[in-house]
């Protein structure tokens, strides 16, 4: 499942329009006409919405030629009606990670990553607390603290953005970060941001997930990994897991089982929206494992 | 697990009061001095509401005099604040179960009765519909048709009350009955009903949740079993469990997986209901499994 | 995923052989040329014996010209180095059940065969005892009874297949029949047999699993369903689960537990199989879900 | 669940001996009598082989004659025929973690213990390499570099042993340690090891656990947690997990996903037995969680 991780010289479309024959043979067919060997390709078929999803995997005929592929691929696939994303394996997406003060997210996703097991470059560590300051150096990333107060929420996150604009960062993680990104900055950020939400959305949206749970008494406490959009903890679902309480467990309890749910489910999201397996599909997602 | 299932003369008692210094002592030293033996035993304390429960299971000095037993019992829990019902693993709690058109959790349910998993009797099998009739007498349960509209809603409910009634039903089970049962009903009955619901609650409460579910986008759909309540889908929940599903699955995809889940996690409740393991509490549950 | 069982005119193909660039763009070529539309294709690439592998579905441009278009899918499928085996979704699978005692699996292959979920017909019920011949004329089916002992197993096995071939049997099903098939029985019969072992194979292979798993002391107990080799319990895997037991689980309690994995995970293979998901390959099986 | 952790001043007491009438009352009532508050207490009565084995927490009357309490039970227990370990929260077990060059395990039970979850004091990392000497100094543990080879693997094992008397460590945790230790050092250290194998045992001991998964084409891929014995990878089971893979994924991907599941096996055989919830018993465990 980790060609493209270890394959510089591979390249990956995600495509998607409307459904109608053939479309399946004429992509196999351009990418095999022009000397490229297919390593991967899934696809999905959506009868109700009449919408056709494919991600594809190929090595093209010459590795050199890789980014002029994309470009003529994506030229290709717009001829057939179809819009397509193309990212080459080499390339490294630039991620910022923000955090407040739980570590225990933070902490699995820079381990994951300084152990080569994620093909990108973490530019920046965002938090509004000093708290993970230490943690984050320690790791060799730049850590940036932009307080949060009620007053100077606009004024932060006019901050972040600028800053986020002069990394060119390509995916936010929000890894346990405890303030709420404005409809304005995720508009004016325009790129995917990923959050974990601590409960099995849409069950226990908002805040303090676990305590509605055990108000609830529900037998499972989940995670959920989505997009973040302007709605609070409604954005497509990438992942979800949940693991099996009992009337023996207290909140802080489900605390703790809770933070490695959110840990796990967080990673598997990073990492398919990192190898190009998510593709965002009215408010749901295909994710391609 | 099932001591009490496989022996006529084994005592279960399911505790409940303040919580206070010396209740375990007490009550396991008041029957080590009747002359029984403690099978199991299994207490709870809950730190927040200073509540203690606890369920145990004993055989009495001499199995003729069980009923005494269980009543001195009663009294005896009394008389240190607690609040006690005790059964005999020999008695048979009279069920009936109310379905609709849809078969899977019915034939569940009677086939683990049949094979003897049961220490229940279904006195009788209730529908709106005819269409489980003849699988419910080929399993040699009455079957009871009393059809419902909007408009004699009120007159079936009086008739399944009535019916209820004349067979002392002690437990009802919804095995995907597609009524909601009036407040009333519920009111009048005064026993427990169990329902199976199609869903994690309380995500997706109420009509169609598989469908709900696809167009929420989730990953896990789930099931399920609950007290009934006055309140639609919101009663204490005894078991849930959930099952993955990907893009490439469909609604009817979504229902038939479902119906595997609700099959299992309809029977856990049944059977540790029957088997004296459920405490209401609450709004919530103790299942002591 | 039930495309295939909802529309009669769907074809399916299996295809495997060795990997080489362009098989893919060939495959859906040959398909969109004659006018097919394919509805889902997933292909794996088997990098380290170098094999590829494909699952199609498509609709043929003239129904009723389908069978030809098996046929003549089936050469090409030669044509370029590729095995193939093609069914028609209107086609159903004769299969036979073999069953002993235990009526757990059987009941839940008969009522999931009952209500529309097989696409297959039941030919005939084999055991060596007469215990479920009731049940399975319930159903409807006919049922056969052929003892065997340890003298008379060559001449049960005998008269075994002479039933098989006689109605044509194109699969065996072994829910939970308690008697070991010959190699030679395995070799004449030259047709698939699937198999539900109660264990997480290859752990607690031969008999009495459950009591194996008791005395190891495993935290988690399995089951597994596989194509029966001539090697007991070593065929290739289908499907396996598993569920948590503790030290409160008696053997009783993990055969209890273990009946509702049994089942399930065979109901899961032996749809995957008669939806032509399954491909065997090495001892190993692709299973395309 | 944690009670004990959060409570300096808590016995905990794991007892098992000849089942016999009378011992909860007894045990309850030793406690109740001296002031004692029982917390927690959890019995389990092995009918096959007639032994009871219960855990108890109880805050004592008087925190600072907690001690003194807990040298009174041993007594007490073994004048009613009892073997009892009696602990209390406020101690702090010495440990130490053996590492090689797999760094998953040893980062988390790091993280773990530095976030206050373990109530323990890791006193020692022990390596046969330096690869881990810089993250271990980095969460200010004290690093021992013993490197072993064929030739010096007695030398070794005694140069280990001597660290681990001189340090009084009480349990020793083997982190992806690739090195067996000896049935001699087992002996001679004479208290408890645990070690994360990376299959569900008793599938796959040995060596290259994933590799054999891979070959032998099963579904789950697991991991287990057991304390050392002299026989390998066959010592009493405290955990195991699994996880689902496919034809999809190769040894890497195994490996990756099973680095999951042995980190999580691991860290909740490690709490458990920091809890006292762990009897071993034959070459079973009893879990109190």
């Amino acid at each position: 499942m980790s060609a493209a991780a270890l394959n510089p010289d591979v390249l990956v479309a995600l495509l998607h329009g409307p459904d109608r024959p053939g479309i399946v043979a004429r992509v196999s067919g351009w990418i095999f006409e022009r000397g490229g060997n297919i390593l991967h390709a899934d696809q999905h078929h959506d009868r109700s919405s009449g919408v056709f999803i494919q991600r594809i995997e190929w090595t093209p005929a010459n590795p050199s030629a890789a980014a002029a592929d994309a470009d003529a691929f994506r030229a290709f696939a717009n001829s057939i009606g179809m819009n397509a994303r193309v990212s080459s394996s080499g390339a490294r997406p630039r991620i910022a990670i923000f955090v407040s003060k739980f570590d225990h997210c933070f902490h699995d996703l820079a381990l994951r990553w300084k152990s080569g097991d994620y093909a990108c470059d973490i530019v920046a560590v965002v938090s509004n607390h000093r708290d993970l300051e230490v943690a984050a150096r320690g790791y060799g990333l730049p850590f940036h603290h932009i307080p949060v107060t009620a007053a100077t929420k606009d004024d932060a996150e006019a901050a972040q953005l600028a800053l986020l604009q002069s990394l060119d960062v390509e995916l936010v993680v929000l890894a346990r970060y405890m303030q709420v990104l404005s409809e304005s900055f995720l508009a004016q950020f325009g790129r995917p941001v990923i959050n974990i939400h601590h409960s099995f959305l849409p069950a226990f949206a908002g805040g303090r997930p676990y305590h509605q749970a055990a108000a609830r008494g529900v037998k499972l406490i989940g995670a959920t990994a989505h997009y973040a959009t302007a709605v609070l903890d409604d954005g497509p679902i990438i992942q979800q897991d949940v693991t099996r309480v009992t009337h023996r467990h207290s909140v802080d309890d489900m605390i703790r089982l809770g933070s490695d749910l959110e840990k796990i489910v967080l990673a598997h999201a990073v990492r398919w929206h990192l190898e190009s397996r998510v593709l965002v599909y009215g408010n749901k997602t295909v994710v391609f494992d």
